[in-house]
């Protein structure tokens, strides 16, 4: 689906278009913003089963696809799955890889993590096949001549603008990863050129965890902002943080 | 920098832990998110020359650093460029790159593409390199078992959150992409394992163009929602979008 080549192209210094002033948020507003950022989870365990209503979820979808994409491209595509019986095969093949997954780990790790939750996929009332379709924008997209994945980089883009997005209507996400993208090929019918990006469960929850469930159930711990800003150089540290 | 490996972890059964009521926001501050997502621009040459305040900035980075993580591995770093010098020399990486590219295009494609203003490198008073640390989180990382890539995806996460906050903040961000990620390890000393992800230009602006700007030069056309989105099968169409 290559996009349309519109008329010709208006030199950036062309005056014949508006720049609308665009300044700060309201205090209320930016603190909404941060709100969802702080409190979006990876829910694997919380959802309800009731179902999402269709304006919540275009609104959702609206959020996904207002992502930044290389070169206008859009590459993005959703496969809403709300079928048992398809859920029931995407679980098949997290069951398999999941076991595969916990032999690579060892000793007391292996055992913790057969301990924990990984995914809602049959759980959640809605799934959603996030892909890649890598043709979309002609054979040569501005932006990406140079980095052939970026095109992946927008629909991920997509999919935390959709997760933010659903964490302000009260709806819960979870990014199943443990899987090869190539499995789910079959059960989409997906074509060689579109490539799984991401598979969500999703679907409103009434309670979240108050940090990232991997913290609070000790598997993992969170780096201080410090530890990962650094000025002008790699490893450089940063002014900012003085310890 | 591997994570620490804290004690045992909790059973998902085990309720030692609450989860605090998390339902729909506001609609003020529904409409806050929404605005940050809609209105969010690839900036390329608004930006003001006045420095980004140490607070705004950190807020920034906390908002990048709550992103979603593969396994809770927070693989991402941000390296603050401010330098003249280094800048100076970012942009001539992307110079060249870019006459590669535009001769990627043929006709009147070729012409319009080189009317594109594609970067504000050293226009924006911060540059910041988004890196990715390929160890982070150790030899085998919880969801990374089975798709090599998805560390790369958290860090693009991290990418989008920082950009909804600056939004929020009045900070326009634009992401350059027109290089090879390896043309900026020798600017930056970065080691084999930490793989450049993003390149943004970063600053106050107070205008910001009302759709995307290569939309608004017609470059490129925004696609419909309807098709993108479809039910169950790739290409199906959806429901949620009868024509």
């Amino acid at each position: 689906m290559p996009l349309p080549h519109p008329q010709t192209v208006v030199d950036a210094s062309s005056a014949c278009e508006e720049l609308p002033s665009a300044g700060p948020f309201t205090t209320e507003e930016r603190n909404a913003v941060y709100r969802a950022i702080e409190s979006r989870r990876d829910v694997r365990d919380e959802f309800l089963a009731s179902p999402i209503d269709a304006a919540v979820l275009k609104r959702l979808l609206a959020a996904a696809h207002a992502a930044p994409s290389v070169g206008l491209s859009q590459p993005w595509s959703f496969i809403l799955v709300r079928e048992a019986e398809t859920k029931r095969r995407v679980a098949d093949i997290f069951r398999r890889r999941n076991a595969e997954a916990a032999a690579m780990f060892e000793g007391e790790r292996a055992r913790d993590y057969r301990l924990l939750k990984l995914e809602g996929i049959e759980k959640a009332p809605l799934n959603i096949c996030v892909v890649c379709d890598r043709t979309r924008g002609g054979p040569v997209v501005l932006g990406r001549t140079h980095q052939r994945d970026v095109d992946i980089y927008s629909a991920v883009c997509a999919v935390q603008n959709f997760w933010l997005a659903a964490r302000a209507e009260g709806v819960g996400v979870g990014w199943v990863s443990i899987f090869e993208p190539d499995d789910l090929r079959p059960v989409f019918d997906l074509p060689e050129h579109v490539m799984v990006v991401a598979y969500l469960c999703v679907g409103h929850v009434d309670r979240l965890h108050d940090r990232p469930e991997l913290e609070a159930r000790r598997w993992a711990a969170r780096l201080p902002l410090g530890e990962v800003v650094s000025d002008e150089r790699w490893g450089a540290g940063s002014s900012l943080f003085e310890r």
